[in-house]
């Protein structure tokens, strides 16, 4: 069973204060003026400050998305963390978030959920189907990435690419008489692809103390977008076909897709493979550059404050993640 | 609703094969002869070898499951990594086991889930759902740790508890006229304890870049026992009952209790707490150590095999997890 009635209530935003923008990165990567614009399309991103973490910043995304449902924490019956990156290796960051946000003898239950810059798509997914059945009514998830603790500048295209933020948003049923619905999901995952972007280093199989300055590329992100971009664009149409044969929908029935703001490169190829106008694709790399998995809650939250759809209309949610991972959903605001 | 009508199909272990007694961790952390034993309860528990894996070690577990169950991968429809640390911080383990696995162009979705020693139980749960919706058909749960890599040897007491291993479940529908179900979930998250047992380092908040000796002790794990004792202490009695009294059920009810392995002294006092009998109370902690997020599907491994429990039969999984989290799920077998 795909579909599930189950209703986006709220959504939520944060962003660091620091901008940095593409001239500022020009320099940092003494590059030509201009390199960076015009690679990665971004113009400016955000980095956190001094003290900021990501259950800082995602504490905030979910108060921002709690007034936006009109609900207090106490509505709230789970809190998922569905982030790329980690606060720290143990425990998980929800409980980070959970105690950021002064809820620390809620007992409400927190855990994460990772499939890098697909994790919130996935936690939506998964999550929906207990809310759907009643077993939480409300759930709140919170992505929020700290891209700029592991970039290696060494990499100028990819370390120009990401920007900080958190993005929150909160689910529960849909009421008798709405239609707000999750219609469909797909997912794959292709491990051919599991080093085309990682970071190699921190985990047990290479312990942060093998750290040395000599070794230092292991701990940062690499990223080798050539490769992605090959095996994502002989996978992409197919995936795609698939998933809107099995709902049978056509690209045409979606109000907005929002994708995952991989690079400005990889959604113009997208977009123009996909066939689909570029008025409705969402586009928010321009200010933010790509936030890992807090990328499409963002966009989400972006098309709803911006007014680019409305209840009862369809949107496609979309992206590819390391992994190499491919997933897409269709649902009924 | 809590009922989902799914059944465990299949169960499997892999522990490596390098033992480490008790006597030669005595030595090694120079205390007397029988502190380690006497401490732990241990007794002998087993550590990665050269080139071992979290996802070489997953991948052996996930295998002998599918042997047990009678399935191949072709019948996995998603794996999900519940493990409470990871192989590397960027892209998930479940890439790297389906990597391992020998199924990297299957598409496969992979994806991790994490609540630290309640990864598995939290997975089992959630995942659940989607087998009773009939959006997944068989899902493989794979947890697969490497304690070894983080124990701080400072730490005597917690550094001797460990041990390394993986253990796999495959859930799947329950068929029409068998009656194996999850029951019943419980799960609170108190973030007040967040920091009684964690590795701060290596996530975004401390990046492996900050790593040096003399800064080693925040790499590594830490744990504060009696802290995390006296919490759990106050916390496990209402939570249990609260379980048992949602669930309509009482603790004769079980024919056997699957408890997290945190300790010898911890799993003690919680049975004597909770007046379980001893032998209605699986210890696995003499051969295994605590195995982090492992301990409890390798609890229900050796139930199943040393034939502790059969079809029919109602169990209990318990544990408290890092978070600090309680969690605990009634399921007929």
């Amino acid at each position: 069973m795909q579909l599930r009635r189950v209703k986006i209530i709220g959504t939520g935003k944060y962003l660091p204060e620091h901008v940095v923008t593409d001239e500022e990165l020009d320099l940092k990567l003494e590059v030509p003026a201009g390199w960076v614009n015009k690679t990665t399309g971004v113009g400016k991103r955000h980095y956190v400050g001094e003290g900021e973490t990501s259950s800082s910043m995602g504490a905030k995304a979910a108060y921002a998305a709690l007034a936006d449902a009109g609900l207090d924490f106490s509505d709230i019956d789970c809190l998922v963390c569905t982030s790329g990156t980690k606060e720290q290796p143990l425990p998980s960051t929800a409980v980070f978030i959970q105690q950021a946000m002064g809820q620390e003898d809620s007992g409400v239950p927190a855990f994460d959920m990772d499939a890098t810059c697909l994790s919130f798509l996935v936690g939506l997914d998964v999550m929906s189907y207990l809310v759907d059945a009643g077993r939480y009514k409300n759930v709140l998830l919170v992505a929020t990435e700290i891209a700029s603790a592991g970039l290696n500048w060494d990499e100028k295209e990819s370390a120009a690419l990401f920007g900080d933020g958190a993005a929150a948003v909160i689910i529960g049923p849909a009421g008798a008489g709405e239609s707000s619905s999750i219609i469909h999901t797909s997912l794959n995952t292709y491990s051919k692809g599991a080093r085309y972007s990682e970071i190699a280093g921190g985990g047990t199989r290479k312990h942060a103390r093998g750290y040395s300055e000599e070794q230092k590329q292991f701990y940062l992100f690499h990223m080798d977008g050539q490769a992605i971009f090959r095996m994502a664009s002989k996978l992409l149409p197919d995936f795609i076909a698939g998933m809107l044969g099995q709902a049978g929908m056509a690209m045409e029935d979606f109000k907005l897709v929002i994708p995952h703001q991989g690079s400005a490169m990889a959604m113009r190829l997208m977009r123009k493979k996909l066939g689909i106008a570029e008025s409705r694709f969402m586009n928010i790399t321009p200010n933010h550059g790509n936030t890992i998995a807090a990328s499409i809650p963002m966009g989400l939250h972006e098309g709803i404050q911006q007014g680019r759809f409305q209840r009862g209309d369809r949107i496609l949610l979309i992206g590819t993640a390391a992994g190499l991972s491919l997933g897409g959903m269709i649902l009924e605001y």
